[in-house]
């Protein structure tokens, strides 16, 4: 199946946890690519050689230097939470599993350091017993999702209305790297150094441990409110997000059938009219929501405050209605969908959603997530598209920029098509000094791969170290 | 000296604390007024007949039913840190001093609720031991000042770059508050309520109790950045408050050579050409904000968190420095000046701050303090003013204006001219309810005394029954 020298690696690996067992080796290298019709007929096939599950730094450190040695691909993986591919092994090799260290080493008041694999859920279950604090950012996977795969591979999520994203300086604050080299160093990183390997999908580094801040910790009220009119869902939450005195950890907004269609838990407590906007409320901030809430005439469907045990019973947190859950909630019971990512840059972003609203109706039905950026109130967007061909969703994303809309597109592998559609220079540079061999998780970095490919070209990147589909 | 009958209030209130002595009751009749050279002429001779200290609402009760029917005014006090003579009887008669109210009296988490009288920092004592959480806000006068005399009296301060000011919605969850009528009735308000008597200088109702919200209490490190070019403080400053992912709870600006000219027991860490940006960091913001800080060459005057006991010793917290504290060192090193308070609206705030400082250059050496205003960040300034003449002073108000600087008038006593110039009718309203005689706080709210006043001419609003001069 490869060329690597697999046996000799396993004997020089003696004594670490290895599987082979090759169905299990596959399921280790996926994560939920298979959200885009896209990737899923690109990477289906893709599976490491074997998956190696370290339990300390220390043989971390021992993979990298024998997978150097033998020149066989090491891609790091955390849950395999990712909707890109950020964990597949496009070139077999190892899947570098960091799930086994999951130990949360140090808590302090503002902050708390936990190893690579530790989950976001039990980091802040530790962090609140200890300081009545939790993490500020976490994904709609956070009882899942490893702390090092979203600092690698995620951008932000529930709580970026009050604290942006990943990118934004302060919101990761130290890590540990370890290189793929002969003699793999040990980096300790802060400040702007931790650009070099954030959000760089394990590519040019191997994180062993994240410090990351917290924030005040509160028992978050769900509230689901309705509107029979989209846009006036859009710009009630528009209106909340921008309210300085209110705290919120997340404000979206989905647009109608979409919530009543597939949000089936908490179909009972809506109208198939309705667009809702989702809300994670601070106890504190409850009375005057409510007060806003009235006088804009919102109708509150839910709200988990007052919800009778058995009301309760079986429904998943607002949290998991958001993000890419929701996403996730429509492909359950339509596996035909699929969905963009979309900028609505400040300050046009509401009559930018408007626009797009009007010009795609229910064939892209919204998805807003609000979001401080930059120091502003704007909007990201997570719409469902009704998926007709490859052609059309080209198309789609065409009218999006076309009217002013950046794409960051969930159907592209590799870093820059995903992202800025540009080389990013200090992640690439560190790449020269912390991978030499082009070893760690290869094909997602194009710069590394491919410098003369043309990335405002309509061409795709095709990885041609990519495994052959049998 | 007036026509109220004393003697038979005094016999009315039999039982009650009653201060009598006229130096102590002049004393108990001020505020920090005399910043102002207009109000200093203005209202240096005013003073009550006497002061009332009730010890329970009860107690306050009993005093406004019985200053209802004999028709004796009564003005409200905290701490009397007010700026504008928020808390002085400009007819005379009582002041109703409720500093001795000042029980804490339930913390949880997000949230406390304490008495009218309550001092900022003691509240924040106990909620710190008790949740390890504090108040959002605070004036620079937090060591002195209560919290309903900052509701009733005050804006912002400390906190306003997270939480923007009082008057944004959930920045004050409910209130008790006294009626002045023949059976004063105690009202419980929260939400879009609230509006009725916040800011309203105690014209309108007697605050017995206020429910504040709480946020994560940190270690603030106090640290003073150093540019010689004020404009370059400015965009650091600006820059800094619109990084979402730092926490700071203060951002001020202050040009030189104010900082080594009046802040004296910092002037060794400063040189006289430098303007100073001041800051109170979360510790868990030191990395990534001293990154930023070296990549902008910004120069680190002071920091708490590395300064020696020895350096530390008699330096007051770098709050103290700000706000109208700033204002205050100033007129401690050179009583002749005084200050005016600007707004400087989002988007265009840092042109605008550059056209102001080019105009007015040393005559009105800038101060700025940044906020969050309606989900943005802009600032607010507190600008020095080398006072020569009432007439130069109105230029430059005007100058300000002409502008797109709004100017709040920090030399008028009344709401509306220090304020929005406009009434505000739900207050107006409330005092119709809850003061139908008129005698809480008078002359204060010109739509109540004279609701044919212009507030656009240019005209000075006179407060007919203000006290003549002796």
């Amino acid at each position: 199946m490869t060329a690597y020298d697999i046996p000799r690696l396993k004997t020089a690996l003696a004594g670490l946890k290895i599987e082979e067992n090759p169905a299990i080796v596959k399921q280790k290298s996926r994560d939920f690519f298979w959200y885009s019709p896209v990737l899923k007929r690109q990477l289906d096939h893709i599976t490491a050689d074997l998956v190696v599950s370290p339990k300390s730094e220390t043989e971390v450190i021992r993979v990298l230097a024998e997978c150097y040695a033998l020149g066989i691909p090491v891609t790091p993986r955390g849950s395999g939470t990712g909707n890109y591919g950020q964990a597949m092994p496009l070139s077999g090799g190892v899947v570098l599993n960091l799930a086994e260290m999951n130990k949360v080493k140090a808590i302090s008041r503002g902050s708390v350091v936990a190893e690579a694999g530790a989950v976001l859920a039990e980091i802040d279950r530790q962090t609140r017993a200890a300081v009545q604090q939790e993490l500020r950012l976490h994904p709609s996977t956070y009882n899942t999702a490893s702390i090092a795969g979203f600092v690698a591979g995620g951008s932000g999520g529930v709580g970026s209305i009050n604290w942006g994203g990943l990118r934004n300086i302060g919101n990761v604050i130290s890590m540990r790297v370890v290189t793929m080299e002969a003699a793999p160093r040990v980096m300790e990183m802060k400040g702007r150094d931790l650009m070099k390997v954030m959000h760089a999908y394990g590519t040019n580094g191997i994180i062993t441990e994240v410090e990351m801040p917290l924030d005040a910790a509160y028992d978050w009220i769900d509230v689901i409110v309705g509107f029979d009119d989209y846009m006036k869902a859009v710009r009630f939450a528009n209106e909340l997000a921008n309210q300085d005195g209110l705290l919120f950890k997340e404000i979206a907004t989905v647009a109608s059938p979409v919530p009543y269609d597939y949000f089936l838990r908490h179909q009972k407590f809506l109208r198939r009219e309705q667009s809702v906007v989702l809300l994670m409320v601070a106890p504190q901030a409850m009375a005057p929501f409510l007060s806003l809430a009235e006088l804009r005439r919102a109708d509150i469907c839910y709200r988990s405050d007052t919800a009778t045990e058995a009301e309760k019973k079986g429904l998943p947190p607002v949290f998991e209605l958001t993000w890419n859950h929701t996403t996730l909630r429509g492909l359950r019971v339509d596996p035909t969908i699929t969905y963009l990512q979309v900028l609505y840059p400040f300050p046009d972003h509401i009559a930018r959603i408007e626009r797009m609203t009007k010009l795609l109706g229910d064939e892209v039905p919204g998805h807003l997530e609000f979001q401080r950026f930059d120091g502003n109130i704007c909007a990201s967007g997570l719409p469902i598209v009704r998926f007709t061909s490859e052609a059309r969703l080209d198309e789609i994303i065409r009218l999006h920029e076309d009217n002013g809309c950046p794409i960051f597109n969930p159907h592209r592998y590799t870093l820059e098509e995903g992202g800025m559609k540009k080389t990013d220079a200090i992640q690439l540079a560190f790449k020269h000094e912390a991978d030499p061999k082009g070893l760690l998780n290869p094909g997602k970095m194009i710069a590394w791969e491919n410098p003369d490919f043309d990335l405002n070209s309509d061409k795709v990147y095709l990885f041609p170290g990519l495994q052959a589909a049998e």
